[in-house]
């Protein structure tokens, strides 16, 4: 009743005190309904309902710029400037992003995704707009989680070369997508627990420091009790000593003590920290209950808290889960690596089966690659899972400290592909470009669940950093009998035609898009070959080779075109003077949005359909050619 | 005469601590006078060598293994394991390198060269030995520079997970290559100073925890006067409350004090940090006085300190220095961006004319561009200048934060190419893969110092993301008069054949390549066409189409092959099917060591010489084919 009274932003601000709560309480109502239809993000969101109103409250973001670090908890913010109807096609297609998008809203100020640019791009802001002697504010809001990620600490590094106004807001619920691990997080653990949290939430103006009229308040701690006044300075030292001043920690579901902060963190001059205690899930029991479950999910009954329809368990990430009990059963030396994504990338069952070979390094993807490398040049054979996507945050560690050195270290590239509603920041569709373009590595994709196996098991006795893509989802059950040993360098013909007339040259998910291609391409009389590449790096360039006289060689990708394997096969026909018509079937040059992988694959036209029809065009054009 | 005794490792062990100073002063004349013939690393390696030689006396590197973050300061661990016959070939091609590599000796454990991964490497070979249960010792030596680099960070977050002996060696000179900035400096800072610096040396067993038998010295510090144990307990307390027992500052040139801390040190259990300060150049007064000219120096002459050969004036990095004062100039909102290399990457002149619009954020390269996207999108004029190679590790924050906002940041990317000395670690080879493969992004690369200009010029109107490589070294001066205007992705026609036996198409260095082989194709009668691509994306695809008819074509570019521009235009001509016998020049799929930059393109077939006998087979067997 109070919610739909939002319509635009600011419009939370005619909302009178005593009822924020019965807002806050809609807004979770709205969010969980919604979300219970179209899946998205829930826990992270439910978290921040009264940080995000509380900013929205204090501060005027037609001006103020809110930068929210990765991004999937900022539904609240796009209720409150006016976009709840966009919620119906949340995540779909055309519809509303799960992210915060410049392009959906003059409020969304900086797109995210990704985890830990915040602050960077906060500093930044803040810097911009003194230079340009404008006025406004800028509120970076980043979790803990996040903040373990190396970019969060260098932007922290230099947060105090800002001299105006600059909020961090520490949203702390004690979790990343699974729960907080590592030196930060006992650090903060500390805070957490200081007797200021109690001490502090009746006179949150007590540690204040470098505000405006702020000495008499610094007066009040120096003539404080020796103890408090110790942990004051003591407690929030860390960033202290980094230039930031520190408030806190305070209740963060308590909207008129959160409203008091941001009032307060507003007057500062320079850098401030918000330390924000919230909790995931907040007022719906089931997502309290379980928020790892409830991060990102799909449809639900609101009322159960279970699922529509029951999650397939044949997903690639859950036959990774049981190679990697496999490996571990057979092989002593197999430890596993993640960055905070135990239960995303499957490792969670070989965390509980073998703790002491398990590490979650916190969201942390290229210390997760360098430390593995540690691991390798001293003996032990580690697996590092991390999603297409977050892997480019390791790109150096892969190259300098993996692939320099030969190291047997292997990589489990979940999620590589379209993933869909994650949109933009998600797909992963640059690895195939950037991983063969590393020497020394290898680089496979299985097409169905039997040759992921396959690659799993090959890679336990392979000796060099090794790199297996797949994609989000569920694993293909189709051409079982496609079953050759995998060696090698060399790829598989699934078809061979009695012709030359077309090849299709595709790569793991896109080897089904191929073969469903020669199949109806039979049932026009046309033979097609078809070849499974198997490895990406490096390529059977004598099977290529062997296609050099076909009139038509299709090569098919989940991967941007440039840098992929279509144009380093096309390069390599060219180099052999092959004659055939070449055409390369891959993600074009731009970033591809949210929306179901069906859909997308057909925007992109990388559905069989087209495929087909391409297919069919060039074996006439070639008949006609030759005629 | 002592350090001719030492011939191989633990050899110093047998050097009474009586004479460790007069070892000491022969290591630095060794270092002097061998870097004043060879070049190479001076400044760095002056300040560790007494560092060096405590890690050598307390250990036994035979089996203890040292990671040497950076490398740069490895020169003295190598007079101790035995390589000092090496340093006559330091750094040339075939010679020994300037970083450590496992290659060379057992005592190398750890390949570096980039900063910052010390930590989770050692983190990595800590956990590996406790495993396996394996006895032996782990130190990871890291400046404090490199410490602000976010992966250092993601590590120091995960060493607490480290239950057995990790000594992490803190060598704290206060600068990066340039001064250090930032928070962790400012903290650093606090620790040097702090009253336990000259409190603790004398008894540095004083602020010992969690260490055997250390409760009587827990015990100790509980009983001192307040103000110490506070400091105690305060200044490491960033540290200490990570999880990381923090011993120090210690003289770092104090040799009996270090080798005192080594041994105390090694007996913790756990992660354990030894802060020691030490300065760059120390004992040569050229080098103390000035540690940024002798951090990586050319041939000198050590009485003077002075370059053999002066440095020729005219680099790109000159240049560069000189289009940023001008576009500071004309344009208010041009704002520079450096990762701790104002030097290095030419903008220490714009730092002293524009202090409020230059930033250097430390070693810290994700930052450098994630912050750089958020001073663009507020409406500043970013130029980050970056090495090819040190780029890498911003790969996501480009793609990511730059690049799907469309944001106007420029990326100066120097030293792209073959840098030579350096060798593996620093070629800068990929970026034209990594950075082409980029939606939105527009990548050129400049023939000559008139075209970097220009290209400079093109910038400052261009409002889209932008990379401009160019290679280490000395500005071409040739060509001047081939300076038709810069337009969006077109590129110039060099030499017009009037024949189509020849196409050469080259990008950036390669341009001058390309223009000698046609000369030279000339003196033999045969025309050749020369094309500077000018953009490596988007590429000129109709030029290229133009291309289309010739018999031979033949791609250039500094850069491996994968995902690099040849294979994209053999690509392109392939799906035009093209006739013509294509053949890329590009860097083969291995990393290239060091040794001159001449030397290595010969190496890899990238001279004219190769070029043009490959150039004149070419004709003369297309000439043959057509008889």
């Amino acid at each position: 009743m109070y919610l739909e009274k939002i319509r635009k932003p600011n419009d939370i601000q005619r909302v009178s005190p005593k009822n924020y709560k019965v807002l806050a309480r809609e807004i979770r109502d709205f969010l969980i309904e919604s979300v219970s239809r179209t899946g998205g993000h829930l826990s992270s969101n439910l978290g921040a309902v009264e940080l995000t109103m509380a900013i929205h409250l204090v501060f005027d973001l037609t001006k103020d710029k809110v930068i929210w670090d990765v991004g999937h908890q900022s539904y609240t913010h796009k209720l409150l400037t006016g976009r709840r109807d966009g919620f119906a096609n949340l995540r779909s297609f055309g519809g509303m992003s799960g992210f915060p998008k410049r392009a959906e809203s003059p409020c969304d100020v900086f797109d995210t995704g990704h985890s830990s640019t915040s602050i960077s791009a906060g500093v930044g802001m803040a810097h911009a707009r003194d230079l340009k002697s404008e006025d406004y504010h800028v509120i970076s809001v980043i979790g803990d989680g996040a903040l373990t990620g190396g970019l969060a600490f260098e932007a922290l590094d230099n947060v105090s070369s800002v001299k105006g106004n600059f909020i961090i807001v520490l949203n702390d619920n004690t979790m990343s997508i699974s729960e907080n691990v590592g030196g930060v997080s006992n650090f903060l653990g500390k805070l957490r627990t200081s007797k200021i949290y109690t001490g502090i939430k009746e006179s949150i103006t007590g540690n204040l420091r470098r505000i405006p009229s702020g000495d008499d308040i610094h007066d009040v701690i120096s003539n404080a009790k020796d103890s408090i006044k110790q942990l004051v300075v003591r407690e929030g030292m860390m960033f202290e000593d980094m230039g930031i001043t520190y408030l806190g920690p305070f209740d963060g579901h308590n909207i008129n003590q959160l409203v008091k902060a941001f009032r307060t963190a507003k007057q500062a001059k320079g850098p401030v920290l918000l330390h924000i205690l919230t909790k995931k899930g907040k007022g719906y029991p089931f997502a309290e209950a379980n928020p790892g479950k409830f991060h990102g999910i799909d449809p639900f009954d609101p009322n159960t808290g279970k699922l529509l329809r029951q999650e397939n368990p044949a997903t690639y990430t859950k036959l990774f889960s049981d190679c990697m009990m496999q490996l571990g059963k057979q092989n002593e030396k197999v430890v596993a690596i993640t960055a905070a994504m135990a239960d995303g990338t499957g490792l969670s069952r070989f965390s509980r089966h073998f703790p002491e070979r398990f590490f979650d390094v916190g969201i942390a993807e290229a210390h997760a690659v360098t430390f593995a490398a540690g691991l390798a040049v001293s003996g032990m054979k580690p697996y590092v899972a991390i999603y297409s996507s977050f892997l480019q945050r390791a790109y150096d560690s892969i190259l300098h400290d993996v692939c320099m050195q030969k190291l047997p270290v292997t990589f489990a590239v979940d999620r590589a592909g379209i993933v869909g509603k994650d949109g933009e920041t998600h797909q992963g569709v640059f690895d195939l470009s950037y991983l063969t373009s590393m020497p020394n590595l290898t680089v496979m994709a299985p097409k169905n669940a039997y040759e992921f196996a396959q690659m799993f098991l090959f890679s336990s006795t392979f000796e060099g950093p090794l790199a297996i893509r797949y994609p989000r989802g569920e694993a293909l059950l189709s051409y079982k009998s496609c079953n050759s040993k995998i060696v090698y360098g060399k790829a598989e013909v699934m078809k061979k035609a009695s012709d030359s007339t077309i090849a299709l040259v595709a790569i793991g998910s896109m080897v089904k898009t191929a073969m469903e291609t020669a199949e109806r391409l039979a049932e026009e009389g046309i033979e097609a070959t078809v070849v499974n590449l198997r490895f990406a790096k490096p390529l059977d360039l004598e099977c290529i080779r062997s296609l050099k006289n076909y009139k038509n060689i299709f090569t098919l990708e989940e991967n941007v075109k440039a840098g992929g394997i279509g144009e380093q096969i096309a390069a390599y026909l060219m180099e052999q003077r092959s004659r055939a018509k070449v055409r390369i079937f891959a993600v074009p040059d731009r970033f591809i949005p949210h929306g179901c992988v069906d859909v997308l694959m057909r925007e992109l036209g990388l559905d069989t359909d087209h495929v087909y029809e391409e297919a069919l065009k060039a074996v006439k054009g070639s008949k006609a050619d030759h005629e």
